[in-house]
């Protein structure tokens, strides 16, 4: 008999009949011999529709209340989700991120977890229970005031209890059938993926996969919890994220060995901005980025050429989330003075494409094989950056599908060609 | 500088806008330089919208999960009530049930409050906030479950925390303004009472007024919590409910002497039984009570007559609320043959009129006056039952509304007549 987290996303308790749904695939565990906690999100569109209704009383709500507010939505599904079990016979006890021992900081909107406590969830277990806990919600360290977790913080709800719990797998219901090598969307041959490593889930999160957020993945890795992301409409197997595949996941010889390249990930969040005519000595850069990091604002991929010779001077761009633009540039305009560049150009039509694999360490030529795709595709590239395992490129938006469709293809990801290719070349 | 606990129904924070209204007035009295601690309930048809969701995942919710569903919408109502607040520049928090120390017992759906630890909203009203409380929840003792109070539950909330933090007043704003010699919608010229005994009020809501529940005022009476039952629309003055007419409630020498009769109550919602042909011994109509209490069953009038001397038969007769009828109807059913009585007559075509007042005690007459003005009235009467303080009888429910005004009429209770009656008589 193991230990099963389960995370159920808004989409899939939507409405009445979803929670039923979602409840009978929960029994289904049960019966399987499973000792069952599981994890909800608010209803559909509750939480936007309680933000709609917050903002009608108030332009800038304030941090303790809106996360009082929002916990509401929670509150709701996992009520209705305990009665729809116990109404199929099973016994069910539904539990608040603060009962359910979920501890964070004291920063409301976006806390973190730094404890998780979950002796009520335990004892509820052990008595033959589901215990059924709100996700995205715990209560903070000092003050005991009630702080949610920020976006994604179902999936880091279930993963911390999971890891509490010693859990055998958390699985992560979701729409989609599991995390794709490319955006289905975007690509039509987009193949699920049956295992990653946690290493390549992160480097896709991060570069704009949607499915799981960079935030979960890393406290999984960090305690060791497979994931099985998996859609709560079909029956089927999803994907695992995991150290290595494991047995559980009944997998043929082929998923077991870890493919090249696990997949194409796109991101149109963010924008670029240049700034023109640095001078190219020590603690220039230290300036720019350091009136950037005090103005709050994360960046992503940092490039800086070398400097032209004859006039000394060198371009420094970088890019960030759109929504934190305006902001970049008025702290930069700011430093403009001290720093001594000439102007600062802002570009938000840009998209980020990257390819992310720990294969490409040992096998050379997945970076050539990577731009003569995108050159064949007729693809401009205006900055590349590059981990261990992962490429990524910026080039125009309007490029953007175009350009994964055809390094998807290109690395022999579509469904219907090849499981991988090995590119000759020179390494990268 | 005193200490004010204002409680806020439903239909006061229905929309944003009522929301904002309400913040405003709280405003107001912190302003005036109070402390205010504020109970609110659920927005509008929240609570309902939650039941009925309930009903869609579950014929039969159970009790704990139940609870912890509707507490949902006092989170919503006060989460957004904290936010207009500090939208108009004021300090507020808001507070569950159990985060403000409503500590109550283990009944699910109706539990009772048995403490109040209001540390953390002195602490919060101390450093200058106002503490918005969610009404109608708390925590049960054991096992730390979140429980409701059931009906009227916000009102009991507020006078249960007016109590334990030794406040002047609980105001409790509701859609009219306040508690009236009769119910308005029948008496067009039912007056507003300016102030009322807990004793005429606790008759009054146990007798079919609904502006106040009998609970609330048995606990607002217990701590001796003065009322003020006033509108949240407009800016008037209210009924005070308390042991003596105070100063505060500014009123002139007319409203400091208790009026003889406070008002005309009616009651659709029950149900009349007659047993008949009980034979007249001991015993008899113990055993009948007893199958009744047996089934849970809260009865109210109960009449029974000298038996007719030549058959040594009685008929016993009780009034209960109508949804209980099947049940009693059932229980003294399975009594039949060791009470021994004839059979039982079910009637819930019925009204309960009754008068209340403290000043019967000391003014002969008033029984006299209350049947003359029924037979005036065309109105028969078929049971009747009194206390010290209030005369109730049980009328056909068509003739409920003329009996009412009749009544009402009568004792000088109509807004445009002079204030009060003696009647001469022979007493009651």
């Amino acid at each position: 008999m193991g230990l099963v987290v389960q995370k159920y996303g808004g989409s899939s308790v939507a409405d009445a009949e979803g929670i039923k749904r979602v409840a009978k695939r929960i029994v289904d565990a049960k019966k399987n011999g499973n000792q069952v906690v599981v994890v909800v999100s608010a209803m559909g569109d509750t939480t936007d529709e309680l933000i709609d209704l917050a903002g009608q009383v108030s332009p800038i709500p304030a941090g303790r209340e809106f996360d009082m507010l929002l916990t509401a939505g929670e509150r709701i599904s996992m009520a209705l989700l305990a009665m729809a079990i116990k109404n199929l016979g099973h016994e069910a006890q539904s539990f608040t991120g603060s009962q359910a021992g979920v501890i964070t900081d004291s920063v409301h909107n976006k806390a973190r977890i730094i404890d998780v406590t979950p002796g009520r969830i335990r004892t509820s277990i052990d008595e033959g229970n589901v215990a059924i806990v709100a996700g995205f919600q715990g209560v903070s360290q000092e003050g005991k005031n009630i702080t949610t977790l920020g976006r994604g913080g179902s999936d880091t709800t279930a993963v911390a209890l999971a890891a509490a719990l010693d859990a055998e797998v958390c699985e992560i219901y979701t729409d989609v059938d599991g995390v794709f090598t490319a955006d289905p969307r975007v690509v039509k041959k987009a193949r699920k993926i049956d295992w990653i490593s946690f290493e390549d889930m992160l480097e896709l999160a991060s570069s704009g996969s949607k499915v799981l957020l960079h935030r979960c993945v890393e406290y999984a890795r960090r305690y060791n919890i497979p994931i099985h992301v998996r859609s709560s409409f079909s029956g089927l197997q999803g994907t695992w994220v995991s150290n290595e595949p494991i047995e559980k996941n009944q997998q043929g010889e082929k998923g077991v060995e870890q493919a090249i390249i696990s997949g194409v990930a796109h991101d149109t969040s963010e924008a670029k901005i240049t700034v023109v005519g640095v001078p190219d000595k020590p603690g220039e850069a230290a300036k720019i980025f350091r009136a950037v990091a005090d103005a709050q604002i994360n960046l992503d991929m940092i490039v800086q050429n070398v400097s032209a010779a004859s006039t000394g001077l060198t371009d420094i761009s970088f890019t960030l989330p759109k929504t934190e633009g305006r902001k970049a540039i008025d702290a930069l305009e700011k430093q403009k003075a001290s720093v001594g560049f000439d102007s600062l150009r802002y570009d938000d039509q840009i998209a980020k494409i990257s390819l992310v694999g720990a294969g490409m360490k040992t096998n050379p030529g997945v970076t050539a094989g990577f731009f003569e795709a995108l050159t064949d595709a007729g693809v401009n590239i205006e900055l590349i950056s590059t981990s261990e395992i992962r490429i990524s490129v910026v080039t125009r938006a309007d490029d953007v599908n175009e350009a994964v469709r055809a390094v998807h293809s290109a690395f022999g990801l579509d469904s219907d060609s090849d499981e991988a290719v090995v590119y000759g070349g020179t390494g990268r």
